[in-house]
C-alpha cells in the first residue's frame, strides 16, 4: 500500500523537499504547524510525519522536541539530513537592480544575513510565516525578491536569480520520521530518550551518563529542554547507540531509570548521522 | 559615569524591557541585530550589552551563543530572569470583535497559538521582524491587533485589550549582560565556558563531565550547539558554580582542558538563576 507521509507544510518548504527525498513514491499530506502533520497519524489521515528536529546553524527544532516529550505516543522511525541551500528569486523579468524588497522567514532572512547587507544593503528586508509564503508574497511584484528554496521557485514559477545566498555552506537540516511504531533492528541503529530529575541533585547527570560509558554505549547527542515549569530546570534527550531491543541498551536503560525521576524511550532507528561524545 | 547599555532593539521589546530592569538609570543603545549590540562595546559605543540567551518555552537563543563561541572576546558579566507577558493590542477605537488580522514576530505568534485558534479563529496572522514592528505596521488599520509586551504599548500608544495572552504562563527569559570584563567574586557564583572534542571520542564526555562532579562542583546547565562545520558535531555549553578566580575552579578548568580540543571561559557573574544537575 502507498504510503501517506505528512510533513511541514505548504508545498514548497524544505519540509517537503526531505518527505520526496524519504520517500518519492508516497502521498504527501501538507499540515500548517509540526504538532498537526503528527496529529495527521493519530486521525489516520497519514502512516508517517517527517518533521524537522535540528538545524546546524539555528539548533534543535523546539516544537519537535516539546511533541516527543510532552504530548506524542508516537515513536522515531528514520532520520534523514538535508542540506539547506537557500536562492534568491524574483517574478519572471525582474532584474536584480530593480529589487527594493525582500521576502523569507525570519530565520532564513537571518541565516542569509551577511550576504543581504553585501548586496541588497539598501533593501526593506520583510517577515513572511513561510518561505513558501515569502514567494507568494513577492509574486507579482516586480521590484521584489524572495528567498527560499529550489523547489518554491518551481513550484511558483519564479525566477532563480542566484543560488546558495546561505552565509554558511554547511546549513544542513535533520527530521525525523514518526511513526506508531519505531523500526526494526537493523545492526546499526541508534535510539532517542528522554528524561527528567528530581529537583537539585548535584552530580547527578554525570551518574545517569556514566552509565552508558561504563557499559560502552557510545552516546551521538545530549540536548537540554526547559522542562516548561521553572527556568533553570531541564529535560535532557540523549540519542544512544544501538536499538532498544538489544540486551545491553535494554540493561542499561533500567540502570538509568534508577537515578531519574521519569524516562521516555523515543524510539529505535537506523542510524544515518553517526557522532561520538 | 552613567553606563551605556546596549540592547536588541527597536524600543519597546522584551530585550529593552529587560534592560531597564537590569539599569534603569543606564543610556539606551538600541541595536538592530545581536551582534551589532555586542560590537557597540567594541566601538566605545556602549560599556555594556544586555542580549537574551534562553527562553523557558524556545529555548537558546543560538545567535546569543554562537557570538560567545565564536565571534566575541565579551564576557558575560551578569544574568536576569524576565517574565515574558504577551498581550493582544490594538489602536484605540478599536473592539475585538472588528480584529481581522494580527501581527506578530512568528515566535510570539507560536507562543499564543491555542489562545489565538480559541478566540480568533478567523483572523489572519502576519509575521512581522520584531514585537515591536508589529506594533507599529497595525496602528493605524482599525481592524488589525498586535501581540507584543505592555511597553510596546505605551510606546506606540496601542490600547492593551488583553493581558498574559500566552498559552503557557511560565514563559521567561533569561538575558545576559556582556562587557569586556566579567564580575568580581561575590560569593555565590556562576562560570560559563564552553568546550570541544576531538573527533569521535566515546565517552569523553562522561569523562569531562565527572571532573566537577568528583571535585562537588555543581553543574547548572549544559547544552550543544552544532560546531557549524559538520551535522552531527556539537560544541558543550556548561554553566558551573562558582568564580574562575576560585582554585578550585581553576584547577578543575584545568583538568577538563585535558580532555578536549578547546575550550573557552565566556564569564564568571552572581547566580541569579540556580539549578543543580
Amino acid at each position: 500500500m502507498t504510503n501517506r507521509l505528512s510533513y511541514l507544510g505548504p508545498k514548497g518548504t524544505y519540509s517537503e523537499q526531505a518527505a520526496i527525498q524519504y520517500d518519492n513514491s508516497a502521498i504527501l499530506v501538507a499540515r500548517s504547524t509540526i504538532p498537526l502533520a503528527a496529529d495527521a497519524i493519530n486521525s489516520d489521515a497519514a502512516d508517517e510525519a517527517i518533521v524537522p528536529i535540528e538545524n546546524s546553524l539555528g539548533g534543535a527544532v523546539v516544537e519537535t522536541l516539546d511533541l516527543l516529550i510532552h504530548q506524542s505516543g508516537l515513536l522515531i522511525k528514520n532520520e534523514i539530513a538535508l542540506p539547506i541551500r537557500h536562492c534568491l528569486m524574483a517574478s519572471p523579468g525582474t532584474e536584480r537592480s530593480e529589487i527594493r524588497k525582500i521576502y523569507s522567514h525570519p530565520q532564513s532572512l537571518s541565516q542569509c544575513r551577511q550576504y543581504l547587507s553585501r548586496h541588497f544593503p539598501e533593501c526593506q528586508l520583510v517577515a513572511s510565516l513561510s518561505n513558501s509564503a515569502a514567494v507568494e508574497e513577492m509574486n507579482g511584484d516586480r521590484y521584489s525578491a524572495a528567498i527560499a528554496g529550489s523547489r518554491a521557485a518551481a513550484l511558483y514559477n519564479a525566477n532563480i536569480l542566484e543560488e546558495n545566498v546561505e552565509d554558511n555552506p554547511t546549513n544542513a537540516t535533520r527530521f525525523v520520521v514518526l511513526s506508531k511504531n519505531d523500526h526494526y533492528p537493523t545492526g546499526t541503529d541508534k535510539t532517542s530518550i528522554c528524561f527528567e530529575f528530581h529537583d537539585d541533585a548535584p552530580g547527578i547527570l554525570v551518574t545517569a551518563l556514566g552509565e552508558f560509558s561504563s557499559k560502552g554505549i557510545n552516546l551521538n547527542k545530549i540536548e537540554s529542554r526547559p522542562n516548561r515549569l521553572v527556568l533553570g530546570r531541564y529535560i535532557f534527550l540523549v540519542d544512544i547507540d544501538g536499538h532498544r531491543s538489544d540486551d545491553i541498551v535494554r540493561e542499561t536503560l533500567s540502570a538509568v531509570e534508577g537515578h531519574v525521576s521519569s524516562m521516555k524511550i523515543l524510539g529505535s532507528y537506523p542510524k544515518q548521522i553517526s557522532s561520538s561524545i
